[in-house]
């Protein structure tokens, strides 16, 4: 028991976590969703709030109960909880990052905790195994604290760092080499004006507006604000009538954002942001030069609502859309604040932004309703964004930085795709392109300098990991590689990072098929052909699965299996991206032989194999020369907007221009996903090379 | 003694006189200036402060003191304040306008009161007479509360209402014939769309857009904020997208500030606002068809800071400009909601503001520093204005409101100068027209509609009653048109009113000092001739004085007397007009011969008497067929902004157009103002008509 840190007459038994100080009843209802506190400025819980961690909501609200020590472990992290408390929560609380993708549904099986003393209530699962159970294993979100407890986090739960793919010197000056000027949203103009006089009395702000236009801005156009004004006359005068003005450009006026006395020019940073789904992108650039001064990366913290945007959206009409937004502002700040530790920046040198994320992704950073996203007709609220400013959509930059959205055309095909596409500019050149990224999602844009159609196929979040036993991204650990002795069946593998594998990645699960497949492990339905007698093939319940790694040759002191699950899991992926192909081509009359150009972006990890993306039928078999992999191509959209105003306005362009065809109620592209759930495909003839391949190697007709 | 509002544990003896509660020590510190107190919404005296009304400051904080009862009579209102407040503040706390000019420095002696009973510590001073001081008058400012104390508010204590000047059917038809079409900034664009589709699946701003675009909207320049797209979702639907959309006309873009479910039009309303140094009017305007709904005036509550420009910006420098602003926003308000009462309509269907004040109201308002107006080279902060929200600047208005504010190119040439010019039209036309608006200060503007040159001549107060012994404005009981019988030196007069004489206006002086001058009582210097034998010429200190009315037949039981003081004021105010003139002429090589027309405007009162302005010199001795007297042209020229966009634009063409010509350091003015300290003018020469007539009834040579 303690004095409450707001109504000290109070004496009360919660103990915030965070920062070890009681708090009363009523001071702990602000961690219900959507009332907060009155005491916020010095709330504890507020804080915990906006950075997205909370605890217990409902369910420690209303009674008093007793405080329990959590200590996780290897880091030896500690927290006090209210009994009652999920260990998952618990987690939360003490910022310890468990894998967590059904946000404590209990439905993924990933938040595995080892408890290895206290006393802990946990609800049986189906997702440990009768090893793992004996090992003290327990699902973090179906855990309750009811004493002191240790528990252990076992390598596969934790969360990892996402590498940056591509990034380096290279990336760095073949992005540069693309913008050849630049212009920043908000520009600084350091000015030295003259003092008045009796013979020239203009005002403050037109004395000003002279200075602007002799430095060659466009003062007709400008406005300004009250809070300017109101600080002028000792903005003007302070340093003796040498000031610098900071001007927004919008669509059709600029406004006078700040007005500061002296003239010395700060350092201008610029923020490059790809927000998707799953992880989030940060680039810090210098705006003089355009070089990129760092590079981070991150979850994106939404994860705990679920994997897609769907249940994103769920989530934020359960709690609310600010809930989201300050989960993915948490990680957006967290990882510029990373950046700009990197390189001893503040933050208020950050002046010039730019956001590109999918449309679902967007709403839910800027508050705006996604409701109608996922119900038909499919609607999302806005498509292009003004400018904003920092503060308006709480960036930790400077409040007066100038935000562009990168705009997108539909619910299911967003900026990121907009982004993609000016990356890679196709849309100003002759050849047919198909473009395709492949994320939670998977986008479709087919077109040339003339015409753009674009479409969204529901890939779903098998290739980052979702959905998949022993998926994960491409991180750390991560098996990227694989090759398999069609004699042996033992598999050859090799991990980002070259550490012992922890789990699978979108490029080794396209790998591992065509592997499996060729070495008469599983048919062309992606079923095992072989029973569980093979030493590298187990019985997994009803299951069958290939294992890839024996439990002592992986990080957790377990085996990394492949299961018909997990495989069909992939077929329905490759067969919604090779449908969407398909669909898109005939709604225009088109065919694969007349496509000049496929690229390929997305988050496979550092590189795609393409030629067995095409044995599994993920990619049509044309000509190999036709294909080329991006990577990241909406956060090189997005640096490429940040420096030049011509892309912005080209970013604009090709959203207006893209023409969006909704799958989600096209018979047709029922039809074709079902034709596509074979390996390669049902109709072989459509795979000629695959044909002959699988003749030679698998005997098949 | 009792428990403080906000902190009940604390027992105190601070009452606060608005609404009967205890207060601490440390809640009081929300009095003192620029501190504000931390419990805001519920605070009494916070409450107080934004109305304008406030009490004792430093005076009272630091030290327990008992609290007092002031009773003020005739209306029986009562206050508590802490032993030691003086009157003036109980006055202020109690709601109660007392007439207080120079701001409680003991300086103007206009705020009388009559002690019935009571302890009371007062000053001596030499501004109550001594027929007065036995009769218990005191100066509120300059007594002490020291016990429960009783006062009466004699008549010439109490602030008046001001009548609107040349309101009615009339004048209502005549501006309503100005503008030939409507275009108000702020429009509201009823919709109905149609519901999306899978085949018309656009984003809910873009189907906003389209509809309005279909409405005749310039769709291409409009912007839109995050509030807006926020709500837009809900908005979109809950009436079946039917919805209206509130569009704000800006100066390059337009922006949508609100879009409401449901079409059906609301009432739209308009306010035009005359902010001037002494008076304020409003006019409550139907945005649909321009008639003048109702119309409002008053004082500005500023006047208790002092009766001048620069008296306001001395305070506002001492006291901090935001709480100016909160003394003018608080009268301004306060007419708001008279004439919305008076139609029965609510602030939030005032859609659309324009305000018109000089260039010292117009930055207190704005809350805009105003130092660098009364220091060499005087400059302003801003001359021309964005439009602006009713919620950026306090007005309880609906909150996107737009307001637009009269630029005004000088400092001491202002906006209300610009809606003058803009309402007479002789920017127009191709007579050369000097035009002058007499308020607080006299602004001149000469020109045509090739060219307008601007000058200010400081004519001071003395015409709206300012440093005027019985002077007042032109309110119910002032002394308006006078004649004097040459024999008897008897007076003859008329009241605004037709009520028992309570002081003289402007245009009564303009009346007396010519009609003095005929009946040989002051000679060309303004001196009496005569001393004071005469029953109406009397002895006042050093002072000899006509007797304008005697006790028995004012209001207040106290004779009315007209001193050489009061008429050497007179003689400067008018002298400052005619070098104003003069100069203003000179300087662009004209004389006064080549004036076509000479139009005055200002705060006279319903009339203006021309030959008597000629007789005392403030205005030429030229064609009487050239004069026209057109009352308060600020707020005419503001009625015609508010309804059309053509208007407002020309405002700021007028704006821009003036050449501002200062005076103040301007040696030929002090000649040519010397020069005319003398009735008419020390060169009789320029008044050939006024000559004669002198001849004739005087005699001299």
């Amino acid at each position: 028991m303690g004095k409450c840190l707001c109504h000290p007459e109070v004496e009360t038994s919660y103990l915030c976590m965070k920062d070890n100080v009681y708090l009363c009843a009523e001071c702990l209802t602000c961690r219900h969703p959507n009332i907060y506190c009155k005491f916020r400025s010095s709330c504890p819980i507020w804080y915990m709030q906006t950075k997205g961690a909370e605890w217990g909501d409902e369910k420690i609200a209303g009674a008093e109960r007793p405080v329990r020590t959590v200590v996780f472990m290897p880091d030896n992290k500690e927290v006090k909880v209210p009994e009652g408390t999920t260990l998952l929560e618990a987690a939360q609380a003490a910022d310890v990052r468990l894998n967590a993708s059904c946000n404590g549904k209990g439905a993924c099986g990933k938040c595995k905790l080892i408890v290895e003393s206290g006393d802990v209530d946990t609800n049986s699962t189906h997702l440990l195994s009768e090893k793992e159970k004996e090992k003290n294993y327990v699902l973090a979100c179906q855990s309750i604290v009811r004493g002191d407890v240790t528990v252990r986090i076992p390598e596969e739960t934790l969360e990892r760092r996402l590498k940056v793919a591509g990034m380096g010197k290279e990336t760095t000056e073949q992005l540069r080499g693309l913008v050849k000027e630049i212009n920043p949203m908000l520009r600084e103009v350091p000015l030295e004006l003259s003092a008045p006089t009796l013979d020239d009395p203009v005002s403050d702000l037109d004395r000003l507006n002279r200075g602007l236009k002799k430095a060659g801005c466009n003062v007709d156009s400008l406005s300004v604000g009250l809070e300017v004004m109101r600080d002028l006359a000792a903005a003007m005068r302070d340093d003796n009538w040498r000031v610098t003005a900071s001007i927004m450009g919008k669509k059709c006026s600029n406004e006078i954002l700040r007005v500061a006395s002296g003239n010395g020019l700060p350092r201008s940073l610029g923020l490059a942001i790809d927000v998707g789904t799953t992880s989030i992108v940060v680039y810090l650039v210098d705006m003089t030069n355009g070089n990129i001064l760092a590079a981070t990366s991150g979850h994106n913290k939404q994860a705990a609502c679920g994997d897609d945007v769907i249940n994103r959206i769920i989530c934020a009409e359960k709690n609310g859309v600010k809930k989201l937004s300050r989960m993915g502002l948490a990680a957006i700040n967290g990882l510029i604040n990373e950046a700009l530790d990197s390189i001893g920046a503040d933050p208020n040198e950050i002046k010039n932004v730019v956001i590109s994320g999918n449309t679902t992704m967007v709403h839910l950073l800027l508050q705006v309703e996604p409701r109608y996203i996922r119900r038909e007709p499919y609607i999302p609220v806005v498509s292009e964004f003004p400018v904003f400013k920092g503060s308006d959509i709480g960036l930790k930059v400077n409040p007066i930085a100038a935000v562009f959205v990168m705009p997108g055309p539909a619910s299911y095909v967003g900026g990121d795709i907009v982004s993609g596409v000016l990356y890679s500019g196709f849309h100003r050149e002759e050849p047919l392109t198909l473009f395709i990224d492949v994320g939670t999602n998977g986008e479709i844009v087919l077109g040339n300098k003339d015409w753009l159609m674009a479409a969204s196929c529901s890939a779903g979040p098998a290739f980052e990991g979702g959905g998949i036993r022993w998926g994960m991204r491409a991180e750390e650990g991560a098996i990227e590689k694989i090759s398999i002795n069609s004699d042996t069946l033992e598999p050859s593998f090799s991990t980002v990072g070259n550490v012992l594998p922890r789990g699978i990645c979108g490029s080794g699960m396209i790998d591992l098929i065509p592997e499996m497949l060729l070495a008469g492990i599983i048919d062309q339905r992606g079923r095992f052909i072989q029973d569980g007698g093979h030493p590298r093939l187990k019985q997994d319940g009803d299951d069958i699965a290939y294992v890839l790694a024996l439990a002592e040759d992986t990080a957790m002191d377990e085996e990394i299996i492949f299961s018909e699950a997990d495989i069909e899991n992939i077929i329905r992926s490759k067969g919604a991206v090779y449908a969407g192909f398909t669909v898109l081509l005939k709604q225009t009359g088109l065919e694969f032989s007349m496509v000049d150009r496929l690229w390929i972006a997305g988050g496979f990890g550092q590189y795609l194999d393409i030629e067995k993306a095409i044995i599994i039928g993920m990619l049509p078999d044309i000509d190999r020369k036709k294909f080329q992999y991006l990577g990241n191509s909406s956060i090189a959209g997005a640096y490429m907007a940040l420096l030049s105003n011509k892309f912005r306005e080209e970013a604009r362009k090709i959203s207006k221009k893209m023409t969006y065809i909704d799958f989600s109620s096209n018979s047709q592209f029922m039809d074709e996903f079902s034709a596509a759930l074979f390996l390669p495909h049902t109709n072989i003839k459509e795979f000629p090379n695959i044909k002959r391949l699988l003749n030679v190697k698998c005997r098949l007709t």
